[in-house]
C-alpha cells in the first residue's frame, strides 16, 4: 500500500467563462485534477464528498483511470459549485460565485487501509480539514501540500501550522508573497524552509515553476502554449503529476524531485488545452514523455567555461 | 578586428531613487553597461556623445577594461540625463525625467575601421539612430539589437525596419506584448522571428530570460537575489555579457547562444546589487564562472522516463 497516494481535496462543479467560451456544470476540484494526474503513474485513493446532483458518470471516469473513489462520500444536499471567469492575459481570473453546498459540512475520514498510504497529496481545501487529515494519516513517506489566497487571508494561522507538519508546499509566487507580505521571492522560500518543509515548489503561471530547497534552486519554464483554453485546475494537475511520479519511482531525492516538476509541468501544460479534465482524461504516456523530452531540450545547456583570454591585463 | 565588438547606445549621468537609497550623477547609459560586461570577452569599440559635464574618470575607467573610447564624442552642452524611481517591488520605475542635452543632436558615426566590427550591439536608444549605424556598417556576423517602450510607442515603424534587419533582439517581456498587442509571449516570440530575426531573446526580470529560435525555446531563471539595490542597467549588461560571450566564442550555433545567455544572466546578476555601475565594473571572471555554474545547476535535470508500470490497463 505504501506506493499509494492518497488525495484529499474538492470535488466541484465548476461554471467556466473565458474571454471566447463558456460552459456550466463541468467536473472540478482541486481533487479531482490531482487524481486524473497522480493516476498516470501510480494508483491513486481519493478522498471528499459530492452531493446527489454529482453524475456518476465522472466518478466512473476516476475508476476507469484507477481510481479508488471508495473514499468519495454522497451526502444529501449539492456538490460545491464555482464559478469564474478568466480576463484576456488567462491568468487573472474573478470568482463569480462559490457555494460550498455538502462541502461546508465535510470533515475528512480517511479508511482505515489508506492511512498507511506513502504519499500524501494535500490539494487545496481549508487547512483545518488539512489538519484533520494529517491527525489520521501514519508516518506517510511525502506529505505535498497546496492551498490558495483565501485560506492565507482567511485562516493564516491553521495554514502555517500545516505547513510546519508537511514536507513539500506547492503554491502560487503571488501567494508565496502575500504569505510573508514580502516583494522577494527568495525570501518567501526561505521562511517556507525555516517553517519545516524540505522543499518548496512556487508555480509562476505562464513563467513555469521554480522549487527551492536548503542548498540547491531549480527551475523549469512553462512550454509555450499557443493554446490557452480553460486554465482551471492546472496547479492541482501540476501538483498530481508531481507526487505519481515520485510514488512510482519511490525515490525523494533532488534529482527525483526535479524529474517530477519536470512531468507535472508537462501534465499541466496539457490540462489548459481544453476545458475541465477532458485534455487530462484522454492523456497518454507517450504524450507526456513527449513534452517532458521538450521541457528538457528547453533547459539543457552545456557549462559555461569562461574564455581564457582576457583582453586587458588591467584591473581583471 | 573581427571578434571586436562595437556598441552602440546612450552614455548618461542618472538620479537614482529606491525605496531605500537615493544617488544622484551616477554613470549610467545603455551603451556604458554593455561595454563594460562585453569587455570581460572581448576588446570592445563604443560610440557615443557627452557633454562639458562628463567627468573625465568615467572615460578612463572605461579604457582601464579594454574599451576603445576614441567614437565617443563630447559636445557643447550636457550629458544625457535620467532620474528614475524604483517602486517596492524593484521591478516597476517611474521616470521623473529625461534630459536628451547634447543627445538631441547625436548622429552616430562609425570611424571607419570599425566598420568592419564582426559583432555589433545596437544599445537601447532611438531607432532611427539604430538604422544610422547599420548603414555604416558591413557584413557583421552578428548583429543584436535591444530597445525599450518608449520607441514602441513613439517610432514603432522605424523599430519594425530595425528589427527585419539585425539577427537577434533582445527585449523585456512586456514591451514584446505590447509591440504586437498581444497576451501571448510565443505569438509575440513568432511574430519577432517573422520580422526576420533569428532569436528573440526575452527578458523578464526576476523571471529570467527566455529564447526563442524557428526550431527551439531556450529558459534561464534568474538567480534568486537577496539584495537587489539598484536595477538599472540590468538588461544592458545582460546584451553586453551574451554580444562577449559570443565574440569571444567565435562561434554562433544553438549551444553558444545558450551558454551566452548563461553569462548575460550571471553578469546581470551582479549589477543589480550595487548602484550604477560598481559592482560591474569591479567584477572578476572568477566570479562570474561561479554565478553561471549555480546557474547550470539551477536548470540541470536528468531527462525524464515514463515509469514501466501503468496501474491500470484501462484507457491507457
Amino acid at each position: 500500500m505504501n506506493h499509494h497516494v492518497l488525495i484529499i481535496g474538492s470535488i466541484a462543479l465548476d461554471d467556466i467563462k473565458t474571454p471566447w467560451h463558456e460552459e456550466r456544470g463541468l467536473l472540478g476540484g482541486s481533487a479531482v485534477y490531482g487524481s486524473i494526474a497522480a493516476s498516470m503513474f501510480a494508483p491513486v485513493d481519493i478522498v471528499g464528498v459530492v452531493g446527489e446532483d454529482f453524475p456518476a458518470e465522472h466518478l466512473e471516469m476516476l475508476r476507469a483511470h484507477g481510481v479508488d473513489t471508495s473514499g468519495v462520500e454522497r451526502r444529501a444536499g449539492q456538490t460545491f459549485r464555482w464559478g469564474g471567469e478568466y480576463r484576456q492575459n488567462m491568468n487573472d481570473r474573478d470568482t463569480h460565485f462559490t457555494e460550498l453546498g455538502v462541502f461546508a459540512e465535510f470533515d475528512p475520514r480517511i479508511p482505515e487501509p489508506w492511512r498507511d498510504s506513502g504519499f500524501v497529496f494535500l490539494a487545496n481545501i481549508d487547512p483545518e480539514l488539512q489538519l484533520r487529515v494529517l491527525e489520521q494519516v501514519r508516518q506517510p513517506r511525502l506529505v505535498l501540500l497546496d492551498t490558495m489566497n483565501l485560506w492565507i487571508n482567511l485562516k493564516r494561522d491553521a495554514l502555517i501550522e500545516v505547513i510546519k507538519r508537511v514536507d513539500a508546499i506547492l503554491i502560487n509566487e503571488d501567494e508565496a508573497l502575500m504569505l510573508f507580505q514580502t516583494h522577494s521571492l527568495p525570501e518567501a522560500a526561505d521562511r517556507l524552509l525555516e517553517l519545516g518543509v524540505s522543499r518548496a515548489i512556487i508555480k509562476k503561471g505562464s513563467h513555469g515553476a521554480q522549487m527551492f530547497s536548503a542548498d540547491s534552486t531549480f527551475a523549469v519554464p512553462a512550454l509555450p502554449l499557443r493554446k490557452v483554453n480553460d486554465p482551471t485546475g492546472a496547479g492541482d494537475t501540476f501538483a498530481g503529476g508531481v507526487i505519481g511520479y515520485l510514488a512510482a519511482g519511490g525515490t525523494l531525492d533532488e534529482s527525483s524531485f526535479r524529474q517530477a516538476i519536470m512531468v507535472g509541468s508537462a501534465c499541466a501544460s496539457f490540462v489548459v488545452e481544453d476545458f475541465s479534465t477532458r485534455r487530462l482524461a484522454a492523456l497518454t504516456p507517450g504524450q507526456i514523455q513527449e513534452r517532458c523530452d521538450r521541457l528538457h531540450d528547453a533547459i539543457c545547456c552545456e557549462r559555461v567555461v569562461m574564455p581564457e583570454r582576457v583582453p586587458v591585463p588591467g584591473k581583471r
